[in-house]
């Protein structure tokens, strides 16, 4: 498969809707829905594991989580692109933000929340 | 800001936690949880809203979830790379088994699952 | 079916989950996981309905949707017996909290969050 | 507080939205997205914890996951009412049917899906 890139994706799944004529389903409200289930579906797998066990999944497992996982970005892309946003930009800008309110000297370690700080 | 690329957040990701010792927090487990933490922050700017309101979003809510958006790329990049996941390479194969799953034809203007066609 | 209580339910889980040697995995961190995914199978049946449709569904949609409220008020049980909280208490003391943020005469016939009041 | 009941709760619900003129929102799509959304703010607090942690909360903390369960309780009681779903009986049918699909001699220390049995 070549390389993939989002704009790639973005356009492949316009396409997908259109010829399905899924555009009327797709309102922003409810891709968000289909994005959580979509998450949940990552999450079922995950519930009864230790965190240990979670970072060394069987073969077979490990393939169902990466079919989840691009499930959910498919539906984010999707969202994404329905509201005019760029999330690799909305990523980067969002971790300069993270950068200010947790800097890395203050917050060294400890998981608190930067309310809590 | 520059042309943002996939890998470049990756890597900005892996830096960002481990300058704050954060990989101990970063199993799967819990970086699914709070993938899905985020996911409902965007859906809580949704909940009330009709669809037509959820396609037409004032300036500052687009704003918020914009940001919320950025949160969840943040953490989706972040578990895959923790599963050693290509994200878009799992997108583009799935969209692919959804080809022959919904034919064009079959589902059109249809919202039903699959397994109810 | 006789009358169900609440308190019946929790002693019946309690019950069922030590017969199963089950306690070890229902920690508070893993119920609420359980108990994100049971209600993303709600979700799941709602996502590309409109308001209107959700509002009458098919009986036999609506026995699954039945279904899966029973597995959300499990889980949901479960967490609280967990940690100890009377959830009927915690519910109607919320809903004072709220009557106290909502004030009628204010916020008659609007969505907003008592912080966009 | 004098002891609480779901009946109580459900008609105190209905009284709150009538007084506000919320039922136009209270749409059972609308709930279940509102009931996700309250899951999270519970999941949040136990994202980053371990979960021996999660089972040992500090009071103040403690204190915040009860309002958090009190809300999901709202929700979910409200959901169920909206489509006249009984969730004790609900539960309770449910609660059988995992009896025979997880027989305690087969599943016994196990957390497999019954799926995976």
């Amino acid at each position: 498969m070549e390389k993939q890139s989002f704009t790639d994706l973005t356009a492949k799944l316009r396409t997908f809707a259109s010829e399905r004529d899924w555009d009327q389903f797709h309102s922003p409200k409810n891709l968000v829905m289909a994005l959580s289930v979509e998450v949940s579906e990552i999450m079922e797998h995950f519930q009864w594991l230790t965190e240990e066990q979670s970072s060394a999944l069987p073969p077979e497992k490990l393939q169902q989580v990466r079919e989840e996982i691009g499930d959910v970005l498919i539906y984010l892309t999707r969202l994404a692109d329905k509201l005019g946003v760029d999330m690799l930009e909305a990523a980067a800008k969002k971790l300069e933000v993270n950068r200010v309110k947790y800097p890395a000297d203050k917050v060294r370690g400890s998981a608190k929340k930067y309310t809590e700080l």
